[in-house]
């Protein structure tokens, strides 16, 4: 049987876990609110970031107790430093998602994403979908390995997110000021969502080995 | 005299408030530059960075230190997990500055900023300059009046980024997309920084009471 000290410890890995989950779940609603003009969904991930919000306070209060009562060292220490890093994170993707979310109700009942460019956000919203969902299994198998590949599957995102200010930027856009403006919070909204998501692997590299990624 | 341990609490403090004054110069510099078009200047802040970043692997390395060899409790303790949090937000600020410093390398010649809107940049900058100042007050004093105050200020700085908005989407705007996209993400650049400057001084209040602010 696990003692409390280790229970407390497992409860974070378990917490950060379905925090990946939760956000997961708010960037592939928000991105179909998006795209679909879909209120009620755009609502739901607004309403429910509230719970990603609570699940970090968990686990900042789980750490001060960890700490206040033990004394951890070596990994269990890395574990602690690290789980108020990725929550942080998981907690910033959770308000990207909840801002793309906001875009969608904002213009709601059109779509604030023009017939051309749909492809392109649908295919942000997958990549970061991906991403969360390989961090989600890092944070849970501490696979080094994996965690380091998120870095290259990063990039695939930075790729779409230069192309999709070459369009906005090209002389024959035609949608006005407006949208260029949902379009570069939106696009900046996923990059960082993205990143989150690759500093989430980068801290599960550090928690394993003792050292941070190149 | 101190001992080694009261020692490296001290220099968390200390580090944090040289955070401060770093990202408080940053966003100074990338405001004028970014105003008066100085590639200079704007790469001053760019290259300028890395110091900031340093600063916070020394505040995360002294973190690690002394919670493997103390056990610290209350005050102490909670010192060591908000400079975590804080040291994240000022790296951040430094950041933002970097990037409106590299809006303004990317358009030198040009000013990003058509001339109408100087004022507003201008007074956002200056603004995000008063919270970081106030912030770094607030980090060395522990001064909890103060650290509540900065709150009302922010919203000053959310005015005034939405005002922006209301320019550039305004029917009489002539400068067409690439200046609006500018605009749009220099304005956000402004106010996550003014953002993470409450949550510095949040975590002031934090760190003095042990409960965080409403």
């Amino acid at each position: 049987m696990r003692d409390a000290y280790h229970e407390d410890l497992d409860s974070l890995t378990d917490k950060l876990v379905e925090m990946t989950r939760l956000v997961r779940s708010a960037i592939s609603r928000a991105t179909t609110a998006l795209l679909d003009a879909d209120l009620q969904l755009a609502e739901s991930v607004i309403s429910q970031d509230d719970a990603v919000d609570r699940l970090f306070t968990e686990i900042e209060a789980t750490i001060f107790e960890l700490m206040a009562r033990q004394q951890p060292v070596a990994v269990d220490l890395r574990l602690i430093i690290t789980a108020l890093r990725m929550g942080a994170d998981l907690e910033r993707m959770g308000d990207m998602a909840e801002h793309v979310a906001k875009i969608a109700r904002l213009r709601h009942p059109e779509s604030a994403i023009p017939p051309e460019l749909r492809p392109m956000i649908l295919e942000m919203g997958q990549i970061a979908e991906n991403l969360v969902t390989k961090a989600g299994s890092c944070v849970a198998t501490r696979d080094v390995e994996s965690a380091l590949e998120l870095e290259q599957d990063d990039d695939a995102m930075d790729g779409l997110h230069r192309r999709l200010f070459t369009k906005i930027l090209h002389k024959d856009w035609q949608h006005g000021v407006e949208p260029a403006i949902d379009i570069t919070l939106v696009g900046r909204y996923y990059e960082r969502y993205a990143d989150h998501s690759v500093r989430v692997a980068r801290d599960v590299v550090y928690l394993v080995t003792g050292s941070r990624p190149a």
